[in-house]
């Protein structure tokens, strides 16, 4: 299985986040309230809001797919202060994400990563796909997607998985 | 990169959710309260408690690994009632996800998955793992922590990744 089927698979997730935050606008709309103000909401006091949680998904899925590919990702200095300013960010990164091909991950095996926090420390890349860059990305979207559900937006696993391609 | 390097992923986070619930028993004790109680607790209404958010996670895994290799899955009666149960079951799954090989999944390209509720339709097997299996189990597994989290069990992202394998 290519990388390029986890990385396609993120960026479809991140239309998915999308799509739920077009919900979160509808039902502020239809309650009465700036939908905004959801962007500050969080499960616990010491966890991100949701206005983190999304700019963390869009780094996750960014870093996962140019780190294994060997490129030097685009900036995004995390300057979002409202949901179309995030809706814009995403849609950056799934522009992003669209520009890969499978042939950008054959090397991946050759790959090593290490971030500045690791002090010096490095894995290989497709372990750093797996063990770091996946789990967080699917943390950050997971949580952001929470934060949505128990706030009262109508939104359910399918606005969460999207589309599955069976036939 | 093969699947089985995601399955081990897998294993390793129900590995992460059963330390979670160690925590969680622990800070009821601290606080006296029954952390069986936790069980029924939920991020919204029409949301699955935590007790169903980890039974699916450990089913998620379970079938994301049988279906791509082509294999009969134990069955898990969904019986469990307390934070004692629920580790047992964890342990079953991570055991059975510890009996694949790389091997197992050599023939995921020509295997195809078809549920029950998909009324005749089917696909591919890698793509029913990353479209399908693998984000559904970040689902339950990503929310049943958020439900813990939501609750003040000291957990953090460390409990959540586990230890990550940089050198």
């Amino acid at each position: 299985m290519s990388i390029h089927l986890i990385v396609l698979e993120m960026k479809k997730l991140l239309g998915s986040l999308d799509h739920c935050l077009d919900k979160a606008v509808a039902y502020g709309s239809e309650r009465k309230f700036d939908a905004n103000v959801l962007l500050q909401s969080r499960l616990a006091p010491d966890m991100f809001s949701l206005l983190r949680q999304i700019q963390a998904a869009c780094d996750q899925a960014k870093y996962a797919a140019s780190r294994s590919a060997g490129k030097e990702p685009p900036a995004h200095p995390d300057n979002e202060a409202s949901i179309d300013d995030l809706k814009k960010r995403i849609g950056a990164v799934v522009a992003y994400l669209g520009t890969f091909t499978a042939a950008d991950f054959d090397g991946v095996e050759s790959r090593t990563v290490s971030l500045p926090r690791w002090e010096g420390k490095k894995m290989p890349a497709a372990d750093y796909f797996v063990e770091h860059a996946m789990p967080n990305f699917f943390f950050h979207f997971t949580t952001a997607y929470a934060i949505l559900r128990h706030n009262g937006v109508p939104v359910g696993k399918r606005d969460y998985l999207g589309a599955i391609s069976y036939k």
